[in-house]
């Protein structure tokens, strides 16, 4: 299994290289258990879900907390064909083959209440895409089902799901998403957008 | 059918919004061949791939003359069985069903050079999804190939491609991409982000 992201901090500022540079320490905690690689569009992580998301979410806070307008973007894959596997990558938060739709969102439900708040708001969209054979579309509603109940929700838009609320529950939710949606050795991507002190949020 | 895109703009200077607002003025040309809604996170744009890429194409060459580091951000879908048709989809970009590979690639590779320059760099990387039954890895491969010969190749990365070259044929590049892969009937999506200016840059 390959697991990983390519992921990119946008912050509003003419000060953007100090914020990203300061905000990247977040990873500290997380660097021995993660891949990197960077250039000049993205930075390449890869390692287990149990570790990518919580990095995901200090980095995210971290850049939150300077009080900038700043978007975190990610490009999320698992187990595509085309990538060697990695031990870095070993991870138990997949599901068991053929768990039932039903278990598998009350599973992810569970975990998204056991997430601690983080103390910034995370305005996110994402889409969910499950390749190869079998009714892709089936796994994404019942992705959509769990988000409705995740306490997350914020509303459906063309071609992506919102979800706002505190940044500990909202990269819990959004680790549920990859990790119980779509078969567990199957390709399953994800395009993730994070948003934080917009100047057009209005609600 | 209905093909469309979730995009952002982020300016990584303090005037960021005067930025945006003055770059989505290069829209102007496509407004009435598309729809369009925002929110705080980003603008949804529906139509054709004919008028949706060159639109984007305008607005990054707009936003990039700024001479700012900005980024592009794009959630590309066509043909999601969960969205109703739309008139004002109706297109002739994508391929007859059944057509070969290389046929399809032979005729992107067309309009790729016959594509104006713009005269503004654009550093671009994607993933292409193709969901449904079938071979999904062919018709990624196949584009990969495509993309090697469309003069705009830069180098593959986990789980993206990066092009680079004029603005003209790369966004002439991406939308042969998104057209001539996977069913013409099918569900398809890219996630895009292009970047101009950045300081990090070292080719």
């Amino acid at each position: 299994m390959f697991i990983g992201a390519q992921i990119s901090l946008y912050p509003m500022t003419d000060d953007f290289v100090s914020v990203i540079t300061s905000s990247l320490e977040a990873l500290g905690p997380w660097r021995d258990q993660l891949r990197m690689e960077t250039d000049d569009i993205s930075t390449l992580l890869v390692g287990a879900p149990e570790v990518l998301f919580p990095a995901l979410r200090d980095l995210y806070t971290a850049a939150a907390s300077t009080r900038h307008h700043i978007v975190l973007r990610c490009t999320l894959s698992r187990g595509c064909p085309g990538e060697a596997d990695d031990r870095i990558c070993a991870t138990k938060a997949l599901s068991a083959p053929d768990t039932p739709l039903a278990n598998r969102q009350s599973a992810a439900l569970k975990a998204v209440s056991a997430a601690q708040q983080k103390g910034e708001i995370a305005r996110a969209q994402f889409s969910l895409y499950v390749m190869g054979d079998g009714d892709h579309m089936e796994e994404i509603y019942g992705c959509i089902d769990f988000l409705k109940q995740s306490g997350c929700f914020d509303r459906t838009k063309n071609f992506c799901t919102r979800i706002k609320g505190d940044a500990g529950p909202v990269f819990a939710t959004i680790e549920q998403a990859f990790c119980r949606f779509g078969p567990p050795e199957g390709h399953v991507t994800m395009d993730l957008t994070v948003s934080a002190n917009s100047p057009s949020v209005t609600d």
